[in-house]
């Protein structure tokens, strides 16, 4: 079986260097991308192919891990060549998934979805559904970490936004509830409370989620629009509507951040400064 | 000392029944009260005055536990007999409880919160501030379990209001985002993946949620709306009023229900044939 790599960025990269240890032959195509991506290729010792059209023609499976925006049109670039499983592993919404598939022959798009730090190497889990999902679950005999949990699109990447609605509505529930306890003095009581009902280590992993809240607001704003859009399939998504509402108020008052702050309650000093 | 309840409801029963097993003398007053009140209270051996007047002149504290809309007028109808501390230990907002307080001498009232259910008896974890809470704690040597949290009115049903903002909000999250789940027929393979992130007894509690939440949809909408308003003070309060819109359209979908479903998804199935 050989694997083509569409976009060699963290991702590709990570998957690669674990696949070809497990004796997989990987492909990727640089042209077009940046320097390092290139870079990174070359040190990772995958075959270069020298067009996309060369890619496809000698894949059986292609792997399409680019930045969302590029998500289509890569599907629309390397369609018409490739007679193999196109698996779209990028972060994005059911509908764009369904998007890509219009350009591969029907039936050999597999949706599939990162559910963890691709820092875990070979063993991140992805999900993955669409007719052809189990072809693509093969991988796991190269140690791949996949999951299928269906046999239609927009299941793997419907399931990673449902997540996300949740565990990002969480963080911005914690923001505004702590924030307040904070203005009162009451911050560590209401951690304590809490532990109660949420379990001993709601303090820890909620402190981590107001961190990575300010350091990824503008992303997030933008990722529960996306989420938004999808839930309104089946119903009208009051809260999660407010979480993105939320990320770009903190957005506003806090801008781009590039570090994690050390203390989450600096961030709402912070916050309390730009308010006024 | 001698400790007077005003109002006789369940929160009242509970907690004389096991100060009186302690050796407190407990008095009431159920003129104008229920039947019911009147007697629970006769059964529970506490002793009745037959006016509030007489109440408030017999008692060195009066705990008010009656519903949230009585609060200020009982505080104002027994005020100017009484001398001594004023518990109000209502479900009520740090104003009114400040409101409640201009009825009662200067720095006499306590805020104080229930943080669990009354069933748990004198064992019932209460939270108290206020420049006299210490005095209201004492009662921890009949047996009650009292933390007093600060010496401000306000921080004690602040906290409850806060406490109650995060864990209502994470029940409309898990309400928005399961119901889309099920109708994806992923719910079973979301619960699995947010157990990973969530604690491995999210599910359980998590079912429990969104059982409550459609038992008191209407009496969760007023309440986050509430919130609303005392968070309004320290920021806009985007995700805690969302909170409150979708526990109202909660309940103009499912209406009042008597009793706990046995089964969430009938609660989701009810919501959408509801909703069309």
């Amino acid at each position: 079986m050989k694997l083509g790599f569409i976009g060699f960025g963290e991702v590709a990269q990570t998957l690669s260097n674990g696949l070809i240890d497990h004796g997989l032959k990987v492909l990727t195509c640089t042209d077009g991308r940046s320097h390092k991506s290139a870079e990174s290729a070359k040190s990772t010792g995958v075959y270069l192919c020298s067009t996309y059209s060369e890619l496809a023609k000698s894949c059986d499976i292609l792997l399409s891990a680019v930045i969302p925006a590029e998500a289509v049109n890569v599907a629309k670039n390397v369609g018409k060549n490739f007679n193999g499983i196109y698996v779209d592993l990028n972060n994005v919404s059911p509908a764009t998934i369904n998007e890509a598939s219009t350009y591969i022959a029907e039936g050999y798009t597999v949706d599939a979805a990162i559910m963890g730090s691709i820092k875990n190497g070979l063993k991140t889990p992805i999900i993955a559904s669409g007719p052809r999902a189990e072809i693509f679950a093969e991988l796991k005999n190269y140690g791949m970490n996949i999951e299928v949990i269906g046999s239609q699109l927009g299941q793997a990447s419907g399931l990673k936004m449902l997540r996300s609605a949740y565990t990002k509505g969480v963080s911005a529930l914690l923001f505004e509830s702590f924030y307040a306890a904070f203005q009162m003095g009451l911050d560590e009581i209401l951690w304590r409370y809490l532990s109660q009902t949420e379990g001993s280590n709601f303090k820890d992993s909620s402190v981590s989620r107001l961190k990575s809240s300010t350091l990824h607001s503008h992303r997030r704003a933008q990722e529960m629009e996306e989420v938004s859009k999808f839930l309104s399939k089946y119903e009208d998504p009051l809260v999660t509507r407010a979480t993105s509402e939320f990320f770009h108020h903190l957005h506003d008052k806090l801008g781009y951040i590039s570090e994690k702050p050390t203390d989450y309650r600096d961030v709402f000093r912070k916050f309390k400064k730009n308010s006024f």
